[in-house]
């Protein structure tokens, strides 16, 4: 065994990490590669060759997709988690779990360091921080070094690094644009879309049809949930269900995806308070979303979901912002997870041409009591309640304009 | 003038409200029709003629569509408003603007009372209530005196007492639903909707095109606002450009329709506590919903988005629930009024198959630094800062860390 | 047996409920009297004697102390609940445990009414009812019946009914307001109350003595609490520790009291939307709600801390306005609960002059590192990224102000 | 004219910036020295001649205890800011309004840089930099520069430093904690302090005194509020009446601190992240918060007063952690001032032996309606009202418990 201090580095087989890779050799580190299949469309073994041909002593390649589904998307369906009005967290999510695997890769293999491709600019590198902080003394992130970030100043700097190095280089052009992609989503930013007014060509997008190519015919599936975690996947032509968890997603992934479902098109407020523009697909990480709102409509108390509004803002926030190993995220998942006793039944969805429609819902939990609310029936409710509960309602109002009146 | 006392009625025209009138005569009130023009679809002549046939005093036929786009659509578009994540309140910003209309014609005709057909388990006399009781006193609600409701159990016992009174039944069969309209939406809701797991069939719906009909090209606009009021439309291939509100918005309700965009089936909590199911159809205000909430996205710092975010959840159940008139109404709407001087700008949609996608977007206030984001310039940012900022905020996990393992 | 109907009536003994005992009796119904002991001071076997004296035909004396303690002073302690920023909330956490017996004592004797002595105006006829609502059909609130309250306007004719019908009068003079007591605190309102803007007098308080009277050597006392629930109280004089929870408060409300502790003069707004006025002295409460924030402050995260501060006063409006038994309150205490887990420590405060000083605290579970913190060491804290935390932080700042500089 | 590039340093006087100041010149700096008067207890000529003695350049010294007042301690009465509910944030307010004098101070004189004494560890160095990052480009923050701490390590070093570079030591010895005045309030930290088990000595209070030695009789006070703002306050024995602003808040200063009002000892959590013990004394500050927080209750709507309620926490937040000079805190400050439009009236308050009483309260704006609230009188509330209210209310909770019951 050499003296060498060990790292860990969270390897992509992309030109950055390759790149940082030779570079911490070249400082004198033993660098384990660790790279996570969390659902991306990988070429994991020729990753693995390239590491070791680049000086490697070892790549870790760990299938976290029941994990990160389980730990990390399930809870966020739960959460109905959704960042400023319009994100799912697609890359959030993924963060705090890749540094878990990351730690535990460097526990096991005691290494001294984690390290990373992340930017300086962006919020990855403060998910994969924090997450490392708080399991894990230290990181070294090269693109927040001067000594790195000075030598590597654009990317024809990468690219001659990367020529010197015998690092190979895509063999494909570049798209104008970087993305990052997994089980729940891909996401696009950077380059030509770095113009929020500049619309993104129809090429860029990988899991989702356009518009004008989605089939003619709408899908119809029936979505069970328990707790509030998907549990089952029903097409009702087929009646064929799924209920194992990682087909379902992926299914369901490929169903929405097909009908063009789940684009979003945003400028976010980005942890360290810049403005950036992102683009996502997220097809079932959508269709979720909308049938799991649907059935906590049905499910849960008026009142509790207010006060669960508040709580999976704010969690949204956590998230995002790379606090999932955090007292806060601890609690506020206790707190959501609480809420969703009641998220049991199933909700019929139409997918067609970009669109979740919701066609209708019904669960043994329903709070929803058709006979009280009838129409043409009085099912145990007296209208004259209301009355009172009006005029009790319109005392404090009446003081208030009597006020404002006698004293304007 | 007879000595009978007076009451200004709510008028819509149709059964219940024209056997309402005749029963008001009945118990010896001078009756005082009043019918708002808030932009739906009515024969307005033919109603006048009905009314004053049955009996009324007078019928006042306001047209409020100007008022309503003004003083209540626009704050809503402002506020970002939503309820429950999904519903527009399209209805819930109608009644205040109506009631105000009762109250101003009650104090100019002396009448001692107004009554309204709103039944007893909903929203609406909520709504129509608590606007009056703030500005006046006394109120008549037929479907909550038992007198009333217990003579009129069921439709057939209007029918029947319409037939009796001379009271023209309606000459198309009733839908086996009810609907309400305005210039913002159409809603449906009772009958066959009752079931929340049944689908509502297609022909239900009248502002919007189905997915299927829907025209096979997108239309691009680009709407600009103005501290949050959508100023001018424009179409980005006749380049025509509408800037006068009413006509913005009634164009831009043919457009989107026509790409059946804005329809959404949910079920909700109503202020009285029932759940109920409600299908509604929203289309310029689902594009102007998503163009404004872009547009804020741009130019509207996170912090202050985060607090507009928490104002505009509670101003969105104070107008579902009524509370148009109120203190706390008066104040949040003037909060989130000061959050608007910035939302000055111009969004791109594509509107398509019941979709409203972003394009682009831009804006002299923009917040949006592209030399700041970008990943090619540093834009006078030092990535070391980020270091410090993640270490920073490390300190506070570690800490948590530390005593978990310690007391483990 | 009778075939009279059978009420459960909240009774007190006093005059308001023994009117309503033979009022009700006089209806035709088979009264039992439910009397609880929640710690108020009062001749229990006077009190029975008395309503059996008059018709009742049964009455039940619960001794509820326990209960009241654990499962409503305790979470309400641990909640850190505070209405409106002054009010501890005594008379609200009475009202669902009273309810709750009632409601076990309804069933048990097979009873289908539960009435009750409490006002139209007031909190408690919604706390009372709305904790029966939830586990028991049928009310009668004689004071917001026509036929009860139109017959007895004012007390003068409650006093001739009495006379009338062998009701004992009150031997005392009444004071000119009306008070309520338990465990936990005494309220007094109306009467000479009724004007804000006049003082109360000294003699109205009977829990705690005035400044002037109290001692003038403070007591020192450790608090210390497990999971937020206080469970031991040492005098560090005597050193002696109660553990026993009812001695421990019923010791603290003493000592407390003796100093003159935890009186408040407050206008408050009622649910039904009035404002009142109250008076209340709560000592063993305001000690602890004190040393428990105290001690939350050393042990709980300061995010944690935030998510819950928004709760706890959510919490309290429920208290206050008799949501104890609601699907919402049932969540909300389980977060609460869930916040606790690290709420174990000790806290040292001084009693004397109508004041709680915090003079320290101690918890294996404490959060403060004083190497950390100190001024004199490191604590492996490097300043420098402080620095970066801050400049991070300023980058959105900067922007705000750049583009507010150049629009200006 | 030098060449030197200049400095304006926040001076105190003390050993800490005294040193700084010989080191900045010693740097190559010219050293403009500004000292703000806000109130605090100093000898302001014998630190002008000390600064110029020890070589800089010039001194500034300038007044701004009005400013102080009005532009930063009033919005904070109006807001009813409390930290973590129990620091009335005396230091937190007093930095932006220093910085704001420096800033102005590096305009006028043309500096580059602007420099100050706090600590890398604390509140005060994020306060002071996001203030002057929001008008001013560049900070030298000494205790945070690798250079300068490293030197520095312990006091003993700038003992040796002070000795070496002629700069007089404090004659007095240090007390073993470090303290901060102005106006508001003093706080202490540090040294025995950080123990947070370990009770502060009565020695250490300033601005109050002890239970012991305040006066045993009250002093009655009544304070006017104009939206929200003292405006008057008079002593109710002498029936003097002091209406100045400063005159009013130092008066009260010496009357409450005479009283012994306004200390609290706590732990509350740093923006940084860390727990840290302080200790304060507020007596104007206390009272006026106690007061204004009464008057509120009588003249603020209910519900608008919630909404406050999370605003004013928010705005505690933000002056806490230093981000007075933001697009939130703009914002907020707005909202918060709309609603104290009605925050006009009289508060009597006792002041005695550590405490404020509220004792009687009074507004033309009152929303408190004596006879509608009245045990004695109906005042237009019909009880009957009352039963709908709650029976409305309860129609969600009957539905949630049969749900709960049914499928147990």
């Amino acid at each position: 065994m050499s003296d060498n201090e060990r790292v860990i580095l969270a390897y992509s087989g992309g030109l950055d990490t390759s790149c940082i890779l030779v570079w911490l050799i070249e400082k004198g580190y033993d660098v384990i590669c660790y790279l996570a299949n969390i659902g991306q469309n990988e070429d994991f073994s020729s990753a693995e060759a390239k590491a070791l041909r680049l000086g490697a002593k070892k790549i870790i390649i760990e299938d976290l997709r029941d994990s990160f589904l389980n730990d990390y998307v399930w809870p966020s369906i739960r959460g109905g988690l959704i960042y400023e009005d319009r994100y799912l967290l697609g890359t959030s999510l993924a963060r705090p779990c890749i540094a878990s695997g990351l730690v535990r890769a460097a526990i096991r293999e005691n290494a001294k360091f984690i390290s990373h491709g992340a930017t300086g600019k962006g919020n990855d590198q403060v998910r994969f921080e924090l997450a490392c902080y708080s399991l894990h003394p230290t990181i070294i992130a090269p693109w927040r070094l001067p000594e790195f970030f000075e030598r590597f100043v654009g990317r024809q700097a990468l690219f001659e690094y990367a020529a010197a190095n015998d690092i190979p280089l895509p063999v494909t052009p570049k798209n104008p644009w970087s993305c990052d992609a997994n089980l729940m989503h891909i996401s696009y930013e950077s380059g030509i879309l770095e113009n929020p007014d500049q619309e993104a060509p129809e090429s860029l997008y990988q899991m989702t049809s356009s518009m004008e190519t989605a089939p003619s015919d709408p899908t119809i599936l029936e979505i069970t949930f328990d707790k509030g975690n998907p549990v089952s996947l029903m097409n009702i032509q087929t009646k064929e269900a799924i209920t194992e968890q990682l087909a379902l997603f992926v299914s369901l992934n490929e169903i929405a995806g097909r009908h063009g479902i789940g684009r979003i098109d945003i400028v976010e407020n980005r942890f360290l308070g810049l403005k950036s523009r992102g683009i996502y697909e997220t097809p079932a990480g959508t269709v979720l979303y909308h049938a799991h709102l649907d059935l906590e409509a049905l499910t849960m108390d008026r009142e509790v979901r207010k006060i669960k509004q508040q709580l999976q803002q704010k969690m949204a926030d956590l998230v995002y912002c790379g606090f999932w190993f955090s007292p806060e995220f601890d609690f506020i998942r206790q707190c959501v997870d609480t809420s969703q006793k009641c998220v049991n039944g199933t909700v019929r969805v139409s997918l067609f041409k970009g669109q979740v429609r919701i066609l209708g819902r019904r669960s043994q939990l329903s709070l929803y009591n058709q006979e009280l609310v009838s129409m043409d029936a009085h099912g145990g409710y007296d209208p004259v309640d209301a009355g009172g509960f009006i005029r009790a309602h319109a005392v404090r109002l009446k003081e208030y304009y009597r006020v404002q009146t006698e004293t304007e």
